[in-house]
């Protein structure tokens, strides 16, 4: 069973063993999901580090969990003995639930939805992000192995428990341990397919800044350790206005705008290989599918095809991911909170720098009259990049054309994740993704298709292989 | 021991008699704050009706838990076969206390703090606002009835459960009762001597208007059903951002102007009497202390003196109970949420109608390009006023004098109750208050004093017997 792979013969067995094992992989998937682990609560992330670790052991790697100042990380390898090595980016946190109203009674129950829209499905909390795709890529290093005693490239393994929260430990433990991540490639596991069955590539992501606006009653006015009773509200300022104000003052009337001077210095423009990305993906992306996905009646920009797609990665983005202040719960309360929080982020662009924006951000609540609004950084990461050519990019176009699917590349992701760690801090080629279907990343009802999850599976056996023939 | 009133001598007797059973009255008050009844919640609420009723039992009334709608109302009735009648509004649930910071361990403790900043003080939600008052009105009319056999009027009470949500029922209970409810005058009890010691009485109050403002996604942007990805902000506009420009819009940047067109319509300035009072008041009226005791360093207004006080009474509110919208807790969620609502209020002037404000909020939203913000109305009631010469509020004055404290006579107050359902539904000159001194209704660390829980005791035992002499 030790027969090094050549062409497609070996695949064959690989990919009679996954459809054969199926059912106990997804189990697997199930598994993971089951066990909560939302490390903005703090909740079953532990046992859930434990239960990576384990599994991780069961596919034959030697895992350990390494403490951080935040969650650990658990690490691995697998020594195949092979040539070239492959670092396994993945994470086993997810985002909380708080506030959000699922169809399933329990969102950590890893439900199959026979009649789900989408197919057979399973739905729960990281399902799709992102502890689905780390589920099934560790099933198919399994199968693999069972078929072929060994894989075609040596895997070490760097799985954090804080990628919802911003990665706050990962880049000290990245600079702590550069030997012992050293790779030839990098992977992020994922089901990259939309709604449509469209097999989508990333080749990098915005960078991102989470930062929370203060407003607290002092000096200026507004009350200042505590709430008082409503009916001052005509002799007292209100913190809570105040927010409201400074919010509004950063967008135009319809949101098309962000209205900070210089927000978006830095940025530059497409480059020649990212136009030709965005002129080829026009062509095939349906906006309409976006909103449907979504369900969201319009795009805010009157903007259509190569247009949109610019927007849509080249552009910045200023969110409020959540407002409070006083008493919001059922019944009333008359009160002057003395205190109004809005949880925002940006994400930015290349070559956009997280410093940069802070300053402008700082500059434009000074200008707008609300120096005493409170700037309160939480953290950030930079943007990072690959080129279409990357070898792991390579082999996994290859990959989904092998298996019938023309794929979408994307010259960047909306989204944010620490890819910088591999690309720019340990300097290896990097690729994310996979075939598959799920949705619904940090939202109610977050699920992925039974069947793309099989289809996952295949595709990454078929990865495997071809990032071993390119890396040669 | 059924002699009548005469002069001062029968109060002697009723005060050296509250005086020896002071420590018994104020276990009352603590066992009236130790059952939470939050109306809001609807905890607790069955049980502290009870409580009250039980307690109007022992001091003689029969008295009726009566059905509403909503929270009952407790209902009673003493019979001294005098010729006068009194009737008792009061309120027997309170604030929530979520969200709220306490200094002691349990907001329904009803902890004795020794070392209170205000003298020796029970700190409990309710002790100032209104459960403590209550509970020592019944504690007087027991020692009244020790010392003297009966009570120098009748008494009715109407003690509601809902007054905390803006008393919805209550309308419809007193349409129903006008008979038996019947009196001379009205009078609600309370602690009215501010930090400094001034004995305050107020003749009116504003009216109120509950509402929301909800922003939700709809053909205008947005998303519709569910928060969706953050890093689609850039992509779609924000219902969270759209509220905040909804509030902001509503106000001047300094906030001192509400700037919704027409808001105040209807407002009249203060009639003669009320200029006298306001003049006199503006004396005696220290803003300082004002500030201090809400913890706030600065109005809002350049104002002072009778313009300040002016603002406050004759002047409506627009405030911000609270907003809510999203993720706010622990940790980051990068969500665009579907959602933001705000809870508002305005307190409205004598001759303002709710009617007209909710009019006038509307067009101001779909004038500024809003008219996708669902305004939503909770409820309202109208403001309330009685002259200083009614029979309750000279025997109130009256009772402050020979007690050695000259009242400031107020000739509306800021805050809102139905009193309304007194003065206009059925007709009888109303006053509130009392002595003894409270702070923080609707905040952490509400509090009574226990001293002046006692001079309460008395003045209300005197308030009974002037009151009865007046009317005659």
């Amino acid at each position: 069973m030790s027969t090094p792979p050549e062409g497609t013969r070996p695949l064959a067995q690989v990919d009679e063993r996954i459809s054969r094992s199926f059912a106990q992989h997804l189990e697997w998937v199930r598994t993971f999901v089951r066990q909560p682990s939302t490390s903005g609560e703090g909740r079953g992330v532990r046992e859930m580090a434990e239960l990576v670790a384990a599994r991780l052991g069961e596919v034959g790697a030697r895992a350990e969990i390494v403490p951080t100042p935040g969650h650990p990380v658990v690490y691995g390898e697998i020594d195949a003995g092979a040539r070239r090595t492959l670092l396994l980016y993945g994470m086993y946190d997810v985002q909380p639930v708080a506030g959000e109203h699922w169809s399933v009674a329990d969102p950590f129950a890893a439900e199959v939805v026979d009649d789900h829209v989408a197919g057979p499905s399973v739905v729960g909390r990281g399902v799709y992000n992102s502890k689905g795709p780390l589920a099934c890529f560790l099933n198919v290093l399994e199968s693999v192995q069972e078929v072929h005693g060994r894989l075609p490239l040596n895997v070490r393994f760097m799985i954090e428990g804080e990628e919802e929260l911003g990665s706050p430990n990962l880049a000290a433990f990245v600079a702590e341990r550069r030997e012992r991540l050293a790779a030839d490639a990098g992977y992020f596991p994922g089901f990259e397919q939309d709604s449509a069955g469209n097999a989508v590539i990333r080749l990098g992501c915005k960078g991102e800044l989470f930062f929370e606006l203060v407003s607290r009653g002092g000096d200026w006015g507004g009350p200042t350790r505590r709430a008082v009773h409503g009916s001052t509200a005509v002799w007292y300022a209100s913190p809570a206005v105040r927010l409201a104000q400074a919010v509004a003052s950063m967008f135009s009337l319809d949101q098309r705008m962000v209205t900070v001077e210089g927000f978006r210095d830095g940025a530059v423009p497409p480059n020649a290989e990212d136009e030709e990305l965005l002129a080829a993906l026009a062509g095939r992306f349906d906006p309409r599918t976006q909103l449907d996905t979504d369900e969201v009646r319009r795009f805010k920009h009157d903007l259509w095809g190569v247009d949109l797609l610019r927007v849509y990665l080249y552009e910045p983005s200023l969110n409020v991911n959540g407002i409070v202040s006083g008493y919001a719960s059922e019944g009333t309360k008359t009160i002057l909170p003395h205190e109004a929080v809005a949880k925002m982020d940006v994400r930015f662009v290349p070559r956009m720098r997280a410093d940069e924006v802070v300053r402008r951000l700082r500059e434009h609540l000074d200008r707008s009259g609300f120096p005493d609004i409170e700037l309160r950084v939480d953290h950030a990461f930079p943007w990072s990049k690959v080129s279409a050519g990357a070898a792991p990019v390579r082999a996994m176009v290859e990959t989904f054309r092998q298996m019938g699917f023309e794929p979408e590349v994307w010259p960047l992701q909306a989204s944010s994740a620490p890819f910088y760690l591999l690309t720019d801090q340990l300097g290896m080629p990097f690729v994310t993704g996979g075939l598959g279907h799920g949705a619904r990343a940090h939202s109610a009802d977050e699920y992925a298709t039974v069947a793309g999850m099989e289809l996952y599976e295949h595709g990454a056996a078929n990865f495997l292989y071809r990032l071993a023939e390119i890396l040669g």
